[in-house]
């Protein structure tokens, strides 16, 4: 059961997982003219489809990085893992959800929880396989760098917004989304500068 | 017809059929405030997505120390391949009628009857894959080792079980799923301990 | 443009192609006691899942034997193969329309019909891309091999079948499907005794 | 974070994508014998079908000429990558919308441009990625080559046949629907053309 194997699979997931998500984007059919505003109101369809897009999209730089530490597999690393991609591949059922909630504007805050707390299940997991491969032995030595170390501490502030997102999406559901539009973009600026950075090192040595 | 392409196919049936299980989650659009109680009632749809989830990864594993004993692919066993992948890209479809039979309170053992006998039908044709590879001579030598014994024992057990579940669905459909998680949670932690013992094995040698 | 992307891209629509299959089957929710006869009364669909299955693996295998005998690939193939996998991602369309005729036991004859007509425009883009790889130069020496001129003569006749089948399905519907599994089964006796000629004579080479 | 891996990342999403639009194609279920006037009646759905499976093809080679001309991978280009992605996998949704408008008649304009207005924020995402890749020196001196400057010649060409789309279709709908036509035949021949020469140049160096 090579890294490799398992790398394959995890990136299936991540990527059938990711183009999923247009199918619950649900298509009008307005029998008079107003196919317009139909196409208007849904909206949150279309916000909630970029949010997890983007969400999929960056936990799979994370597990790449995530796996190019690792020298070796074994099976409870596999286990963890499989678990890490059952939430990843039910995050289309969330977005639906949320899309759904914000359309009927009604239970807004249950839909944002919801998907906060499948969000925290797949943090607790990503957590979970570098806490096994620290332990079992299967880190490489260079997993104690500073890139390794950004990466880790990136992690901790992603369960810490997702765990924090859920009470507070019980004070306010839009409040709590425009949190992770605001993480979301940190992390892409952050990311791009740091390997800008990254990138002038590789250059100069 | 090499085997690394056949092994490509199947790694994507695996991959997809997995993916795909989220679909059969019914996505609740309650008129008023009911959405937290509509989230919670689906329940037996988040367990079967997840007993599912991990048949379809534990199958995996086995299909790939399967083909690991392999040293060629012919025509016959290509076939057999292709109807083992019949059923796995199948498992969809009972995994949502049993959902929906426990939501509806009602036909739980004709559902949990149906899944197994999916189930049952996928072992079988595992088991033609072994036999048709074993009387071509397509096995490696190492195929007789110890670890290829228990991974065969694993695929006796697991027909076992899912033989023995069609007429215990009849009895009661609860027993039955509860005797499917308790051979899931056997088989991650033996998983996990055989392997953590051939890695250290590995690891001396 | 490398022919083993093409043939990647390929391999992906044929797996996602054959792993969509199954949402074509519809997930009965009977409200009494009545699921088994529901069950029951989907063969229909069971059957055109496993014949579409069978289909796309069968075609797998002539695509991968077709790629095997060329030494390039340039835009013409390129978009000649663009139309096959249009097809064959098109073909879940034509199997849920004929599950639904069985089921509603009426317009048969049209479903089949329907099939027949999807699946004469696979064969011609299949020998599409056969001719054009001639006429272009792309075709390796040893396409002119007897495993070549079998496999061409077996491309003949799947198009044969297909195209027979239109007129044949407005006869008898049934007919028309048990001839389909007549082929299907002689290809798969057929394809396995060849290759395991060839496999012998690989082993005394 | 490898070109490879972004480069398999997104040929997954271009490939499930060009699959998944089947399933915008509805199946009819006539209760009388009326199954073929409804399968004549869906041919904008079969017409829709087809432009975004060619379009998404079309795509795909873009893509790789542009990951060909590569010679690294940063986050900047990642994150515009997955930008363009999040558009690719969304198109099924405007597919089924343009499908939706033409079988009912109505609406026409308003669903071709919004089928313009997703295809030019797509073409803008790969614009960008270009931009970046020049911007930031990941282009291989190569991409200045002929070959290249009618890559990218064809990438404006798009964009302002989908920009000029958007008023069109409110003109009409179809002439905006023909033009799509004319221009992808165009695409196929060019290329076609193109290619061939292309592979005279290769063989007689």
């Amino acid at each position: 059961m090579g890294k490799g194997r398992v790398e394959a699979f995890s990136d299936g997931v991540f990527t059938i997982a990711a183009t999923l998500l247009v199918l619950a984007v649900p298509i009008p059919h307005p029998a008079d003219g107003g196919l317009s505003n139909a196409l208007l109101s849904l909206w949150p369809s279309y916000l909630a489809y970029a949010i997890s897009f983007i969400v999929i999209g960056n936990l799979w730089v994370s597990h790449h990085e995530l796996f190019h530490m690792l020298h070796g597999m074994d099976r409870p690393l596999m286990y963890a893992n499989l678990i890490l991609l059952m939430f990843i591949a039910f995050i289309p059922f969330p977005t639906a959800v949320l899309a759904g909630a914000i359309v009927q504007d009604t239970n807004l805050h249950v839909a944002a929880a919801m998907y906060a707390i499948v969000m925290t299940g797949m943090s607790v997991s990503l957590g979970t396989i570098w806490a096994l491969a620290s332990r079992r032995g299967l880190l490489l030595p260079g997993a104690l760098s500073d890139q390794s170390v950004i990466n880790r501490m990136r992690q901790w502030f992603g369960l810490t917004v997702w765990v924090v997102s859920i009470p507070l999406s019980f004070v306010n559901g839009y409040v709590c989304m425009a949190l992770w539009i605001v993480v979301m973009v940190f992390y892409i600026v952050v990311g791009a500068g740091r390997v800008a950075v990254g990138e002038s090192h590789r250059a100069t040595s």
